[in-house]
């Protein structure tokens, strides 16, 4: 069974992108990031997806991107709230974690090596987030290159290969991915500004294009966005 | 003044680039890795450099790269001694750590997007190193480019340099260079091995390339390997 290191971050892309990885027979790694985000209970979803999904292992690794600082998800600046759709879709949003993928892709990278996996997988979506540089088409391909540069493997002449399985979805093509591969969403977590109780705020661009792609699906969300509906 | 970050592990080759990088004018912000290496020795020289060189500021990054195995730096492998100058130039080494400088320039990335630096130094050497991938001119190439498709400022317009400003040089010329610039060697520290007292050992490839430097550009090093004067 050939290995696959995914990323997983306890929202539902990275959950369907893991279910996704299951399904074409790779023998699972899950890594996750603890990175001074406001939100631990992002952990906690990861750690019960890797369990529900049976993978051959779960890494969390800890990062402190709060010591770099430049955004919302790591500082103490306000995440937006009931931004317009034209806006969520135009603007990079202060939510923009900076480099945070390079260095997601980079440890990714590592394991990789060290354990004989060349796959990687990234749940990274251009359509919903197309604000996000580091969410394009043009970057995964950029970090596949780089990585067969970078590494004794690469330069051996083993391939690497970055797979971006949701980079053109919709968020509802998303859910009905993950619906048919039995991706149970209850134990999926999608919000930004999420309470000390883990309640969702229904609110920010996280929580709405969770609704929204819900809503477009035509699935109930069983753990839905509270204002959203 | 222009803000520089400047990738500082301690050892010579990154206290030259860091003296070349205050010599063109730019505001320093330094930062060092402690990765599980074994030998924190190169944390503590890597803030007297700092501390020398009167840095804007100097940030110690925790990452558990031990973690991901795979490197005798980070591992329980023995580090390689008495290998012939053949080897050195011909093998990629046990001590290789996977994705190490991909990872270091990925946080690099992120402080200098969040701080508004756009030039990234660090003290990477295609010819004395030649077995590390990550460390060839072509390395530094792609990862510019992905820095310039990864963050909101690159897309902006705005651009990121990867500055190596060693890696065509030998050993005896960054020596030269670094005497030049006024660096005090004897702040710096190269051995793999280090004992628990942080003697060097004399007998691993960055001790024994230290030592032909040393030799080759007719300057006593002040910190000399036991075994290779």
């Amino acid at each position: 069974m050939k290995r696959a290191i995914v990323l997983l971050s306890g929202g539902l892309d990275s959950a369907t992108t893991l279910a996704m990885a299951k399904q074409e027979g790779y023998d699972v790694f899950a890594l996750s990031f603890e990175y001074g985000q406001r939100h631990t209970i992002e952990i906690a979803s990861a750690k019960n997806i890797a369990q529900n999904f049976d993978v051959r292992q779960h890494r969390v690794a800890k990062i402190d991107l709060r010591a770099f600082g430049g955004s919302a998800l790591t500082d103490s600046i306000d995440v937006p709230k009931h931004r317009s759709e034209d806006e969520i879709e135009s603007k990079i949003p202060v939510t923009y974690v900076p480099a945070r993928n390079t260095i997601f892709l980079s440890y990714a990278l590592a394991w990789a090596e060290a354990i004989g996996a060349r796959d990687i997988f990234i749940g990274v979506n251009a359509l919903d987030y197309s604000g996000y540089p580091d969410c394009r088409p043009e970057f995964i391909d950029q970090f596949e290159r780089l990585a067969n540069l970078a590494t004794k493997a690469g330069v051996s002449g083993e391939r690497f290969r970055i797979h971006a399985p949701l980079i053109a979805m919709t968020k509802a093509e998303i859910i009905r991915k993950g619906g048919e591969l039995g991706l149970d969403f209850s134990l999926t977590h999608s919000c930004y500004d999420p309470g000390s109780d883990g309640a969702v705020c229904g609110e920010c661009d996280s929580c709405r294009l969770r609704a929204r792609g819900f809503r477009e699906a035509g699935i109930p969300d069983p753990r839905p966005c509270l204002s959203s509906s």
